[in-house]
């Protein structure tokens, strides 16, 4: 089972290795990791996304909880949260498909960056399984190069980040 | 300076651990980092931004380029590039701000992506100067709650992922 894990962390150097370090040193797998800055300067969040049983998700989050950089950990999955994913994708247009794949990349929201002879790239946000959907149908036309953020959560609904 | 470093590397456990190791045993200070999957599934790519000169970023390239499981390392910074970063915004609008908030958002094209009596939570991507632009708008509203997925690139224009 997927399981999404956010964590509040010092800006320091050293605590994305301490934290990586540990998580592979115990085996558990990420299938997915964004860091990034928040609304404090001193502080990044880690966003994971872990496989697992909810035994290995209550060890992950009690071995990030152990962490003196790690502020805070909260396990987004369980709540009712939205979830986003970001990628660049450089689609070949060289048989005449331009238009077909400009056209599908409006159906999906997706916004084209930059234009060559024979190719495109195309931005995408969205949900994994859009995303994926995406990348089948782009298949077809050749994708020549490919980068995603890994994903990224946030619970719905409440007023406070606590 | 900011430069920023994509590396291919194999889907293994340790891989991070491994690199984000070496980097924070030299002191090399990563402002941003986005692991996601690649058109392969055995591989993922890693995008680095890192502060320093020239010479700080040579090092970096040729220790990461020692590492067995990492099978490319390519300096994007360097070409003509597209970045992009993506940004889940919880703002406040407890003081009938919505209406406003959300006019800022489509402005930005940001996208509302949940509602609720006394907040707006908006998707944004864009380059990291429209993101900082946006947070300082929303920030005299009163920012709940903030996450972003670091910086992801791409080399314009070329035909080869190589």
């Amino acid at each position: 089972m997927r399981h999404v894990l956010s964590a509040l962390v010092q800006n320091v150097p050293g605590v994305l290795s301490h934290i990586s370090g540990m998580l592979a040193s115990r085996g558990y797998n990420i299938d997915s990791l964004a860091v990034g800055e928040t609304e404090t300067p001193h502080l990044s969040r880690m966003t994971f996304v872990v496989v697992g049983d909810d035994n290995v998700l209550d060890q992950v989050r009690k071995q990030l909880e152990k962490i003196v950089t790690v502020v805070q950990v909260e396990d987004v999955g369980s709540a009712d949260h939205v979830e986003r994913d970001l990628m660049l994708i450089k689609v070949s247009t060289a048989q005449g498909s331009r238009s077909e794949v400009c056209e599908l990349a409006e159906i999906f929201r997706g916004r084209i960056v930059d234009v060559a002879p024979e190719m495109v790239m195309i931005e995408i946000s969205g949900q994994e399984r859009k995303i994926e959907a995406f990348i089948e149908m782009m298949r077809p036309f050749g994708i020549i190069e490919l980068v995603r953020t890994g994903r990224i959560a946030m619970v719905r609904g409440r007023n406070s980040g606590e």
